[in-house]
């Protein structure tokens, strides 16, 4: 496709508006939305009057006076369309990992009587990581299985399952329908990690059967860097689960002051300790973002993104690159990657010219796209400086291969 | 003492200068920064440039070009000589509720054959239940006991004691030497709450012999509205102690993307999730509002400041009211507590007066002295405007005794 084919289809995208909510850089095609989205117009100045006005002038009342109090569930109710969820099964809090441990320490004490934790090899690994250090706690096992074993290992000696909705290397898609009903049929609970999914692809908690699920903040919500994670627990689990997290934000009574907890009901049980005000404030300008956006547009334009993309990189490219996602967009997240063996080096030069990517080991060229803010133009331009820097073997300058701390 | 006294000790204050790096709101007598510290100078600029500059322009970019994966252990090792301790055994991490999990959940799988977690009674409460949330996880039994059985109900089943070195609300210290050679003798392990001490009263961690702690970066250290909290681990406990919220940030090589995890050796290992670059900024220029002030000046106008007001209060409002923290400067944190059977309204009547102080039930009346910015002139006037209401009873009127969610 042609630069001036591409910026045909940029004029008539109908979310073509949204990118005039984004401050980009100049002269940068941002393709690693999905592990730091974008800065929002809105939220400086935002930031600036949390700061300002509600921190500097109002300092302690603020937690009154301008709701402050009310901003976890405030700010998370945004993502009722976004997650296809109900408001109040929504909740701004802590990490991504901090959250999984929530929700996958609530379900084990949920089933006690069951001995595993099942998980799915190579998934991302703060789920592992959080799941071991559960398991090691509570004296449970974890399960580590093939993503073709996953559905058959589900059991009766199943506490939970924790497992990707996209995969975060790949890019695949897990159908969320399957693995509930697996896991309902088993009397199993699920905890999904959106991370690599809301905001970029449709989801839909509700009609797919899921009840615990947490997601990212700062990826394609676009809530700054660290920002907070959300987590969602299906409404009618919420009285039945308790948060192994105990602390004063979740209690009934917070401002009671007594010894004993009680947690507060709803999911304002699922808080712990106090919020980072600024952290809320930054991610609730990230999800106003997607203010009349609906996401069936937002998932057609993702695909519609990627899918130029593949056939751009396949064309130019031939078969230097390896595709390592799924090839329909169907069974595809918001990111495509490609595998070549000097991945590294090649993301290295793309970036000095530009072209942001990231790298996942071991050969992993990864690139996001970003439905709100991402242009066709964009990804013909990084199809040509892909090929442009495979042609000339760029990376072999050392600079371009000298490993960062952060890939 | 009269105003002129007053401002006569201040402008003879040694530490009078650290006021210009605070911006306090006009004709507002602000008591209340051991619950939420004012807005430095600096800091509006530096979010603005974190935001602006580095998340904006740089992007994914900032992880490796700002230096953000280092920001937990570059902006906790401020704290060195505020809590008397190595930089290398700080940390900044999560809320406090969160990170007091991580020690009390490190300290009982270090000792998995003993039972009990100690605490004691009417600390503050999100001690109380994280210990209660952790019991429940791993089947241990929390011991709840009075002041003063403390250090009498150590014993070889306790696991671990968690303690609060300044009492929230009567403000009162406890001896940490005393507890930690107790404990030590009992081979327990001691986690200290730093919250209502840290910046405003002298803290040696080294040489009282604690070995971990915790302490929350949005009171006396200025770090904004729900900043995040530091942790202190020992450099001697460090290769023995694991946290039991294990993710991706603490991991030894956190971009290896690798299943098993492995702990990063020393402090880092405490890490679990992406923290929240910009509450890291916001805390950052919260603590470099302490350069170049030794801790034993500040502590020292700390006890000048509420020992004055104590002196004030006590002569201008005779028996209406009754001090409910120790009289003794060195038993005494940085806050001072005066009971009053109407104490909400009481402190609603000032703070529509602007003197800003805070309740706790059932009847106290919470006034904090931030040594880095109060002033002498201040105490004067929070006395007289108190000794005004309790003349008028001004809290008569409903608007004074509605409750706010928020106390």
């Amino acid at each position: 496709m042609t630069i001036n084919e591409a910026l045909a289809l940029d004029a008539a995208d109908p979310l073509a508006f949204a990118r005039q909510r984004f401050r980009l850089p100049d002269a940068t095609v941002y393709l690693d939305g999905n592990s730091l989205g974008a800065l929002p117009v809105a939220s400086p100045q935002l930031l600036a009057d949390v700061v300002e006005q509600q921190w500097g002038d109002d300092l302690i009342a603020s937690w009154n006076r301008h709701g402050w109090i009310d901003w976890p569930t405030r700010v998370a109710a945004r993502l009722a369309p976004i997650v296809g969820a109900r408001p109040e099964e929504l909740l701004i809090a802590d990490s991504t990992s901090v959250s999984l441990f929530k929700l996958l320490g609530a379900a084990v004490a949920a089933r006690h009587e069951r001995n595993t934790l099942l998980v799915q090899r190579r998934d991302f690994p703060t789920d592992l990581y959080v799941a071991q250090g559960l398991a090691d706690l509570r004296g449970l096992k974890v399960r580590a299985v093939e993503p073709d074993e996953l559905l058959g290992a589900i059991n009766e000696d199943t506490a939970a399952v924790l497992l990707s909705h996209v995969d975060y290397r790949s890019g695949s898609v897990r159908d969320m329908r399957s693995v509930n009903a697996a896991a309902k049929a088993a009397d199993a609970l699920v905890v999904w990690d959106l991370s690599h999914s809301a905001g970029a692809i449709e989801v839909d908690l509700t009609s797919a059967g899921a009840e615990l699920a947490v997601g990212c903040g700062y990826k394609y919500l676009n809530g700054g860097p660290g920002a907070p994670a959300f987590l969602f627990v299906a409404r009618h689990l919420q009285s039945q689960l308790q948060s192994p997290l105990q602390g004063w934000m979740g209690h009934a009574e917070p401002f009671a002051f007594v010894d004993e907890y009680r947690p507060a009901d709803g999911i304002a049980k699922f808080l712990t300790g106090t919020p980072s005000i600024l952290a809320l404030a930054a991610l609730d300008a990230g999800l106003a973002t997607f203010e009349g956006i609906a996401m069936a547009d937002l998932a057609a334009k993702s695909r519609a993104l990627s899918q130029l993309f593949i056939g751009e990189i396949e064309a130019r490219c031939g078969d230097q690159v390896r595709l390592a996602s799924p090839r329909d967009p169907s069974l595809r997240g918001s990111h495509v990657v490609f595998a070549h063996p000097d991945g590294y080096g090649v993301i290295q030069a793309l970036i000095a010219r530009g072209i942001i990517g990231d790298f996942r080991a071991p050969d992993l060229m990864r690139f996001g796209f970003a439905p709100l803010y991402n242009q066709f133009a964009e990804v013909v331009r990084a199809g040509e400086a892909l090929a442009d820097v495979l042609r000339t073997r760029e990376w072999d300058q050392p600079r371009f291969t000298t490993r960062s701390k952060v890939t």
